[in-house]
């Protein structure tokens, strides 16, 4: 009986991985287009109902996902709590693209653990462009209702966003607001994540042609260490 | 003889690690208080006194070990320059809580060296929460008092730290009082070593998986690199 | 006839690899006359007429290799991607710099792999010099028409250069024109990467010395860790 | 002949080696002396003299080494190119201390391999130590003439280098003279290095350890972590 729960569950999350990914970059651009359109449009409310009922779908996904899992609630949200933070902030489901893209790129290549590093540098480039797009946008939103923010327009909070990915941080254009503060803290913790990924994917790179060098001891062809030309 | 005395001083030690360690989190406890509370308040006072008393204990827990040891004091000092760090810091020996948290997570599993990267992780989680709000804490004593700061609410503050261990560094909030930037610098190393931390274990755990990936040739189900999702 | 096209294609390559090289430095010297000079020199108008000159080389070349390749141009474009973007910004040319200079090395030496980190460490180096370069003069060439601009000599946007490629950041000079900021974003990016080659470097120089140190067990003459003295 | 003018060449070498070492350490006292002594004392002066003869003894020490090797000035300066940096910068021989701390130190341990990442953060410790002092007054001697420099006191000079090697760079301090930009920029390129030094050693620390526990596969006794405690 729990076994057919648990093949219910997994089927639902199943059918729904595809419908839901597209429904996230639906939420995404209704979100963008509720802070980047002007005040009074259409657009703006269209966008606005637009974010509410796809966020709805979410939530309503995630109690099925409860239900179908006949777990205790507590138990549910620790074992799920990745899941739980998308329901809470929708914006970072659209970051499962990176699922769908590896998904659709393994059918093409038929030894797929060949292409570690560039999956790596794939998947940190298509996270920043996806954070830094909806940081920007948070960002932007939180920062223009005050007046002493020097965030004021979307220019602005795209390259405090750029500023802050990086580690650079001038510090020109950095957030006043609580809000604004909290969203560029979480791009810190991920732009120390992402500065992670390039440096450790350069280091096992020089490793292993390193290593294979050993191996291989007739001098004739060096592998080329492939410098940015 | 000499073997006994060793023996009282682990002894000592093992009775005493964990109640030092709520100690710690008691003296921690005080010190927000201390700092946050209002100026004239009773609870100040209370927690005044708490700081005190707990600082006393850690002292009279180092002399004691002094004492035990029967080593020379210089000696001593040198071979446990750690601890006489956290004598005189003990908002340190709050990091401790690291130690605990292993020895607990270490009942649970049975093959512990599998959670090699997960664990630095926690560590470098747990450590920068802890001393990102102990620096807070004692940058905004410092700060506070020089009305020229722009460090002037316990929010800036911790915006200011933040800043500082991600090595991000806007500058639009940066300590100007040579206590604060004391406690800035020793925050601005701890953040060097968190980097290094994630970094290698980004970098080492890429190195196992293509490691794995080269003995196991077939390519059937290769491991999944685990992107963020 | 395929391969005769795909022949005439490589040999085109060959021939023009080493002239359009020279040409890319000579585009590189004409931009930097050009935004360097004074107002109504004669220089600078000699300088406009060589860049113009030396891109419309680059686009002669691109379009002979597409007319040679016999592919379709769209397909031509995304597998010569690289290419594509160098006839966009040909100051990037420049990087096949470090092409010619491995060749050049190459030719020294008798057992190049052994040479991985000095050239890891020389690309490095040169690319820095190179797209900082470049990169100053662009940041110059788009901030000195904006009066409210901190970068009014190129002294400042050399400073900016630094502080971005190092991912330092003081901001005491930041760009506030969209065409700066770009060029800033493209060097913050390298800027990352350099520190994921400097790092990546180090570690895998480490893991090689410890190895060795772990095969050759006798401990009498260690080798030097090569500290900077 | 040559072997025995090499083998003069080496003798100087060796028997210098130590005096040298502790005239550096001179010419460093004597230059902080001159920076940081009152305009018009009499400390000041004795300074000065100290550091031009400190300065003439490193001078006739390589014209004496350029003799003895009995080469080509040109080829000289090109294979012994660090002796020549460190000719124009004297303050740079004092990181010979590392060597010496080297030195002395492989006297005490038999196996000195086993200490290698503590060689290394020692190393990267001594020489931050002693470049951000040497740096701190040479930023301060070039600051502190412009009335414009934000940096016109020692203490501000030492806080721009702290933010600059660790490269967090608030910039609330941050050079404008060109000689202090200079310094700077060699001192953003060291912590480069030292933020590699200190994520290399962290990363190939842990590839160390996770070796070892595949290779004792036994799961009793896992081997702590070592985490900052």
């Amino acid at each position: 009986m729990h076994a057919e729960a648990e093949g219910r569950d997994v089927a639902w999350e199943r059918r729904t991985e595809i419908p839901l990914f597209y429904l996230s970059l639906v939420f995404l651009a209704g979100y963008a287009v509720r802070v980047l359109a002007h005040a009074h449009s259409l657009w703006r409310d269209i966008a606005a109902i637009t974010v509410v009922l796809t966020w709805l779908c979410f939530i309503v996904d995630y109690v099925v996902r409860l239900v179908l899992s006949r777990q205790r609630p507590l138990r549910f949200v620790r074992r799920h709590w990745l899941d739980t933070v998308i329901v809470i902030l929708p914006t970072l489901r659209a970051l499962r693209m990176v699922k769908v893209h590896d998904a659709v790129m393994a059918k093409r290549r038929d030894r797929p653990h060949r292409s570690l590093y560039p999956r790596v540098i794939t998947y940190a480039g298509l996270s920043s462009l996806l954070l830094g797009f909806s940081g920007s946008l948070g960002l932007f939103d939180s920062e223009r209702r005050d007046p002493h923010s020097p965030i004021q327009t979307f220019g602005d909070s795209l390259w405090c966003v750029v500023q802050t990915l990086t580690t650079v941080g001038y510090g020109d254009v950095a957030p006043v607001t609580v809000s604004g503060r909290l969203i560029a803290t979480a791009l810190m913790m991920f732009g120390l994540g992402l500065l992670g990924a390039v440096t450790g994917s350069f280091s096992s790179w020089l490793i292993q042609i390193f290593r294979r060098d050993d191996e291989e001891e007739p001098p004739g062809d060096a592998p080329s260490p492939g410098a940015p030309h």
